[in-house]
């Protein structure tokens, strides 16, 4: 066994790389790449994805994989090599049951929705988006039926964002949640608001820059294995467990962009560097899932990057570094960034009324699924939803309906992993509290290397050994729960509210 | 044949697509990665190199070109098809000569060779890479019986950098050029010296930056299809027609570097970004060859960056830039970029002696292969020839033997295309003259517009399509000939050193 367990691991490490090569070359091309170079950038990934499907779904690798599962099933069944065998197997069984035709059809509809998407948001009209939409979602109704055996439809979906979670499960975590969030809103709807319009004034670009670099190199991020470039959408990519690069974007005259952004993605590329060097190049170096890698950029961000200790700490060198904040007070500064504003645009959405833009979408993306709701249909669906949930009717399309890339490049299901983030990160700060008692204390000074610690311990090294319920069972002692998400909202919006 | 010729388009295009990905990856590498990602990356370069080989070497390819071969002979042997058929037919059939155990070891041999170089290097203690070096030849040696019907063992290597080329024809070229080389450095050297103390002074390195910028826009690179970035040893690099990127380096008190750097590099990227739409992702999208290609980079950085014509358009911007040069005339200034001195570094040797450190290299290379002369006798015989040809003995091995990279990556072969790029340039530069006899007066006013269509013309857009003295010969009616060289060579510095 241990012949073939070698023989798997040369083919996992060589698939490994081939994903790495086009994480690098997709790097490039929103980081640097010169505009022209798109469309041969296009083959070369084409390409790329072809070769990688191929190896992904080669016969040899599944009668490996199927001959190593009693070698599995007779280890330790938390061991690297068990989970391994089973993780890959289970990648290698849910590529191989979508025929190639399918992906290519998919990869052919989607790159044209995206286009015509671009186009429909900068016209604000849904109707130029709707018909490439519905071919979207027919493909993804026919993806689902690749699937058979699924509880409900929508599970096919989510299974390849959040291994192994249901539906039911989703929707029990947010049908508790959404009224407590409601609620919430109402109540800070109905005390004095916070000032925040020193946030929006000119704060010089390289100032920025560095600020956010000094910070997250407090956070422990290593510059000797990452690096940050500026991009129009940050994101994070891994290249290896051993090159994890950021990126972000800085807008001249707001500082939350780069200063949440920069820690957030931060926080997304600690969890990469953690994994633990023995499950390099075997598929399994990398998040356990969306949600879970969602819970570290979203920890970084607000659970550490909107505290107040945070702020005890890094607020005198934000002075010093601008001084036309010279004039507001910590207090002040602290409100005016956990500011809560129902607005239309998801990716602004403050941390109180976030999780509802994403409830919203989920609830739709359920409902087409279940044929209960028509591609056509959505527009006005959008509108009366985010009036019942926010209060507040998008003025068009293009602020409503039409703000997001995700379904035109047939990411149905992907959502719900921003707010089980959220839910995720408060979990594990209730039980990071518990192990880390002095914590405040700690980023009050300035101090992140114990949190970072405890994350590689429990989280990071992991890698996807683990699916997420799983993992968070291990680590917290019960399944993705979302009251400590609204008891950590509560406490802290009742303080700056007073509620 | 349309079929199949279809499917050879389709073979060669993932073929290309792949070796433009190992390409990108090699860029970042040099360029951005951060240092803990080096042995991550070199695994992802050495699987995407062994699919590439794997490729290139499969037998459904052979047969394919094969098959093709009376198709390719009954068209315009001139014709796109007829010259993409034969030439990735000798590419498939080198390739398939040499064993996969050999370029394996060959990789493994030189990976450690080049490391041991730098070492040596630093230390300055050629026994050290003496070892590694005799390995690298016998891999060398071995690799020249793969190709037994060769009239020369030189020959094998020689033609993986200029195809079709024989040492034999080198060989006559290098011997006429250098008696002449030799007596115009003596005649120099009796007479007074040029000053060049002004450029040896800080200049910004920003500013240094603008200015080479500015001179490459002019001479018509495309920054909508390219880039330029930072990096220790400036390189251009392929990804496509339509994506060449150069890099440069800026020294803070010398202004040659980047100034002749950038132009040099630009040189190479005009090559690259003029190749016909029509060759793209067929293998001949590339250069006729590395003489080709660096006749192409000299002729920018020397025959159009270092005559008087082009400094009387961009000298007036350069004293502008740096006010430090006010008290510079023109004509000094000009002198001083051409000042001729012998010095023991190839790389940073002039015009007039620049050849003569390349017919060294050459004479040990084939004295090497030719079994006359044994590794460890180098360094003695090195120091010999350079006071022979250049008058100048080096203090150490690290400015002699120990200064290039090149034999410990194996790259035995290469040198001459140096010395032949210069030739090729002052050839096609005379030719140039006739064809546009105002040359001058565009290149004063800062036009390089018709210079660039001349190029494009006559060699850019074939690009592998022609052997280079097939090129040379279709374009300028006669095969490499160092006379046009010499003659350049003679009345330039005549005139600067009023020999």
């Amino acid at each position: 066994m241990e012949e073939k367990f070698k023989q798997l691991s040369e083919k996992l490490a060589e698939l490994s790389d081939l994903v790495y090569a086009s994480a690098v070359l997709g790097w490039d091309q929103q980081v640097y790449m010169p505009p022209a170079g798109a469309e041969e950038r296009g083959n070369q990934l084409g390409t790329l994805a072809r070769i990688i499907q191929e190896k992904a779904t080669a016969p040899e690798l599944g009668k490996l994989l199927e001959d190593l599962m009693p070698y599995a099933e007779s280890l330790d069944p938390d061991s690297d090599e068990a989970r391994i065998i089973k993780v890959n197997r289970k990648d290698f069984d849910k590529a191989t049951r979508v025929p190639p035709e399918h992906v290519e059809k998919f990869a052919q509809v989607t790159t044209m929705a995206q286009q015509v998407w671009m186009e429909a948001r900068q016209k604000s009209d849904f109707s130029l988006f709707q018909p490439h939409l519905e071919k979207v979602l027919e493909l993804r109704r026919e993806y689902i039926t690749f699937f058979p055996d699924v509880e409900h439809p929508y599970d096919a979906l989510l299974d390849d964002f959040e291994p192994g979670m249901k539906t039911s499960e989703v929707k029990a975590i947010f049908e508790g949640l959404r009224p407590k969030q409601v609620e919430l809103i109402r109540a800070i709807a109905g005390k004095p608001q916070v000032d925040d319009s020193f946030l929006h004034q000119p704060f010089d670009e390289k100032k920025q820059w560095d600020f956010g670099t000094e910070v997250i190199t407090k956070f422990g991020y290593d510059w000797n294995r990452g690096r940050q470039d500026k991009t129009a959408h940050p994101f994070t990519t891994d290249f290896g467990v051993n090159d994890v690069r950021i990126t972000t974007r800085v807008a001249p005259d707001f500082l939350n962009t780069m200063l949440f952004g920069t820690m957030h993605e931060c926080g997304h590329a600690l969890y990469g560097l953690g994994v633990a060097p023995g499950l390099e190049r075997t598929g399994l170096a990398a998040g356990a899932s969306l949600a879970v890698h969602e819970s570290q950029s979203r920890m970084w961000e607000n659970l550490v990057g909107r505290s107040l200790p945070f702020w005890q700490h890094f607020y005198p060198r934000l002075k010093e570094t601008f001084p036309q904040l010279a004039g507001v007070p910590l207090e002040k500064f602290y409100k005016g960034i956990n500011k809560v504003q129902p607005s239309f645009i998801r990716v602004e959405a403050d941390e109180a009324t976030y999780n509802l833009h994403i409830m919203l979408r989920m609830e739709i993306e359920i409902a087409l699924m279940e044929d209960k709701l028509a591609a056509n249909d959505l527009p006005e669906y959008w509108n009366t939803k985010m009036q019942e949930y926010l209060g507040v009717t998008p003025a068009d399309d293009a602020k409503g309906v039409l703000q997001d890339v995700h379904w035109s490049g047939g990411m149905i299901g992907y959502f719900s992993t921003y707010a089980l983030g959220n839910l995720i990160s408060a979990q594990l700060w209730e039980k990071i509290l518990q192990d880390l008692p002095d914590l405040s204390d700690q980023i009050r000074a300035g101090k992140f290397n114990t949190l970072l610690g405890w994350l590689r311990e429990k989280i990071h090294r992991h890698g996807r050994k683990f699916e997420p319920q799983e993992l968070v069972q291990k680590v917290t002692g019960s399944r993705i729960d979302p009251a400590p998400y609204v008891r950590y909202l509560t406490k802290k919006y009742s303080e700056i509210y007073g509620l």
